[in-house]
C-alpha cells in the first residue's frame, strides 16, 4: 500500500465519527413503521453518544460503549473493576441525556486463557454495579478475543420534555459541574508514577485517589435532577472539561461561547499534592484529562438556584456569544482555550 | 499462577454464558419503574441471545453481537463485507425472535493504521445493509483496538403474542428450516482450500458459494411470517443445525426430542462438489458447521401448510418426546446425535 494513503489515525476519532454520522443521516427509513418510533431528536442525538426512539409518550435512550483492555483498563485495574467500569461508562452516557437507566446488555470478548476466577470477578463487577444503580443485566454473551473487550449497551427512559442534550445552551446560562475535576487524572498519575515517589502520600489518601481512576461513578440521580430543573444542555466529562465545552458550543444552533473562572472549578486538595510529586501541571489535569464522569451542564441562573439545595453543583462560568472558550485564570487574565481532550486514534 | 487453575477455555462458551446468566437472574431490580418494563419473557429471553422489555403493548427486543476480526472475518473478507456482516448477524438474532428491526447502533474498535479508505468501505457496508433491510444506523462510535472489532446492537419490535423463542416446541410439531444448509460451510471450505484445487469449480459457481460465507443474509421477512403463522419455537442457525436443535430441546420446559431425516435437509448441489474437492464430509458441513443464518423452527403441521405458500420452508423432521436428537440417515438407519456446534473459547 503506498505510504501516501490516509490512515484513520491521520484524521482522529471525532472527525471519524462526524464522517460516519454525515453518511448515516442520508439513509433514514421512510416506512410508517419506522417513522412511528423516530423523532427529531433521533437524528440530533447522533452527536450525543446515544440513540433515541419514541416509545409511547416516553423516549427510549440507548448508549453503547466499547472498552478495550489496553486502551481503557490500566494494568492495575482488577477484573472486578473492569466489570464495574464497563457498566458505569454506559450509565454516564445515559446520565448525560437525563435518562433513568433500566438495564444493560454486555457483550464480552475474552481471551481463552483468562482464568475462570477472573471471569467470575468480571461478572461480579458488572452485577454489583447493576445492583448499585438498581438496573438489570438484561443479556450477555461471550466471544473469543485477544484482549478483554467489553461492549455494554445501556437502555434508559426519559420524558421528551426532560431530555438533555449537548445542544440547547443559551447566552446568559450558567455553566456548571456536578463535582470535583482532575481527581481521575490524579489517580492515573499515581498509578503511572514511581512507587517510591508516591509513598509521600499516606495510604488513605492514596486509596481514595486511586478509586477516582479505578472505580468511577456515574451521576445518574444528579442527571435526573438536572433534567427536572431544566438544565439547557448537558454532557458527561469523559474527554476533559475544555473538550466537552467545545462539544456544547459546537452542538448549539446559535453562536455561543463559554467563559469560565479557573478558581471556581472544584478540585480536591490532593490534586495539587499529586501534581507536585509527579511533576505534572494540575491545571492541565483539570482542563484536559478526562474520565471524571462528572456532568458539565448549562442552566438558567434561576433554575440553578433551585437545584443547589438538591445536589452537589458548582457554577464555574457562563454562556457567552463569543464563539470561544475563555478561561479567566487565577491571576485574572483571560486565556483563549482550544479544545483538545483525550482522543483515541490520534497519532502519538 | 498455578497451572491447575481453571481457564475459561476449559469450560467453553455455552457453560460460561449459563454461569453468567444464572448469576444475573438473582439481581432483578424491584422498583415499580423497572417492573413496568419487565415481563416474564425478559427473564426467559436471557437464553435467547436477546433482551426483551415491555414498551406499551409491544415488546422491544434488543440484541448485541461482538465480531472480532481474527475470529469472525476470514482474511478474504473485504471491509465492505465486514460492515455488512456486523449488521446481518444482529438482524438474524432479531429474526430468531420474530421481531421487526428498527435500527442498529455500531460501536467500532479500529486499529489506528487502518486506511481511511477501508473505514469508508466498512461504513458503506453497514449503511448499505441498513438500507437493504430498511433500518436506521441510530448511532455509532469509534475506539482504538488492535484488530477490527464491531459491536452491533440491534433494536426491534414484536407483538407479545407473536414473540418467537427457543422454548415452546411441542411433541407432534414439525421441525423445519427456511433454506439450504451447509452453503456457508462450503464457502468457507473454498476460502480455505488450495486455489488450484478449487479451480475445478467454474467461476460463477465459485462466486456464488463464496457469497454464502462472505455475505450472509438475515431471514427478517421470513421470521415475521413465522411469527404470524404461530411457529412454536425458533432460532437462527449460527452454530450448526444439531447444536441449535439441542438449544430448542434444552429450552423446552417439557421433555422433548427431535427426529429428522437427512434426505429432507435442503442443500445445494455444489455442496457435494466442494466436499469432494476439499476432501471434507458434506454431512458434517450440514450438521455441525454454522453461519448459514437460516431459521430453524417448530410449528404445528396445519400452520406449516398455510406457511408453505408464503415463504421458502422445508420440513425436515418432527418433535418427539425422546429427549434425544435422532437422525434417520439416507440409508434409513437411526443415528443418535450429540450437539457439538462451533463454539468459541473451547480448547483447540
Amino acid at each position: 500500500m503506498p505510504s501516501n494513503k490516509l490512515k484513520i489515525s491521520d484524521i482522529g476519532e471525532k472527525r471519524l465519527i462526524k464522517r460516519l454520522l454525515s453518511q448515516s443521516q442520508k439513509s433514514i427509513p421512510h416506512s410508517p413503521f419506522f417513522k412511528s418510533f423516530f423523532n427529531n431528536n433521533s437524528l440530533k442525538s447522533l452527536e450525543d453518544d446515544a440513540a433515541i426512539l419514541t416509545m409511547g409518550d416516553q423516549y427510549l435512550v440507548i448508549t453503547s460503549d466499547l472498552l478495550f483492555q489496553p486502551s481503557h483498563f490500566p494494568p492495575e485495574m482488577s477484573p472486578l473493576e473492569m466489570g464495574m467500569k464497563s457498566v458505569v461508562v454506559n450509565l454516564s452516557d445515559l446520565a448525560a441525556m437525563g435518562a433513568r437507566p433500566l438495564g444493560i446488555i454486555m457483550s464480552m470478548g475474552l481471551p481463552p486463557d483468562l482464568p475462570l476466577e477472573d471471569f467470575d470477578l468480571l461478572v461480579e463487577g458488572i452485577l454489583k454495579t447493576c445492583e448499585n444503580y438498581d438496573i438489570a443485566l438484561l443479556g450477555g454473551d461471550t466471544n473469543q478475543t485477544d484482549e478483554i473487550t467489553l461492549c455494554g449497551t445501556a437502555l434508559g427512559m426519559v420524558d421528551p420534555e426532560k431530555l438533555l442534550m449537548k445542544s440547547g445552551a443559551r447566552e446568559g446560562d450558567l455553566v456548571a459541574v456536578t463535582g470535583s475535576l482532575g481527581s481521575a487524572a490524579a489517580g492515573f498519575e499515581v498509578l503511572l508514577s514511581d512507587e517510591l515517589v508516591m509513598d509521600a502520600l499516606n495510604l488513605k489518601e492514596k486509596d481514595k485517589i486511586l478509586k477516582n481512576a479505578l472505580q468511577p461513578i456515574a451521576r445518574v440521580e444528579e442527571s435526573i435532577k438536572l433534567a427536572e430543573n431544566k438544565a439547557t444542555s448537558c454532557t458527561d466529562i469523559t474527554d476533559g472539561l475544555v473538550s466537552e465545552m467545545g462539544e456544547i458550543i459546537a452542538a448549539s444552533d446559535q453562536k455561543i461561547g463559554i467563559r469560565f473562572y479557573e478558581d471556581k472549578i472544584p478540585t480536591r486538595p490532593i490534586l495539587d499534592v499529586v501534581a507536585r510529586i509527579s511533576g505534572k501541571n494540575s491545571r492541565e489535569m483539570v482542563l484536559y484529562y478526562g474520565e471524571d464522569f462528572e456532568l458539565l451542564f448549562t442552566i438558567n441562573p434561576q433554575d440553578f438556584s433551585s437545584l443547589q439545595g438538591e445536589i452537589e453543583v458548582h457554577a464555574i462560568g457562563e454562556v457567552t456569544s463569543s464563539g470561544r472558550i475563555e478561561m479567566i485564570d487565577k491571576d485574572g487574565k483571560t486565556n483563549i482555550l482550544v479544545p483538545r481532550g483525550y482522543e483515541h486514534l490520534h497519532k502519538s
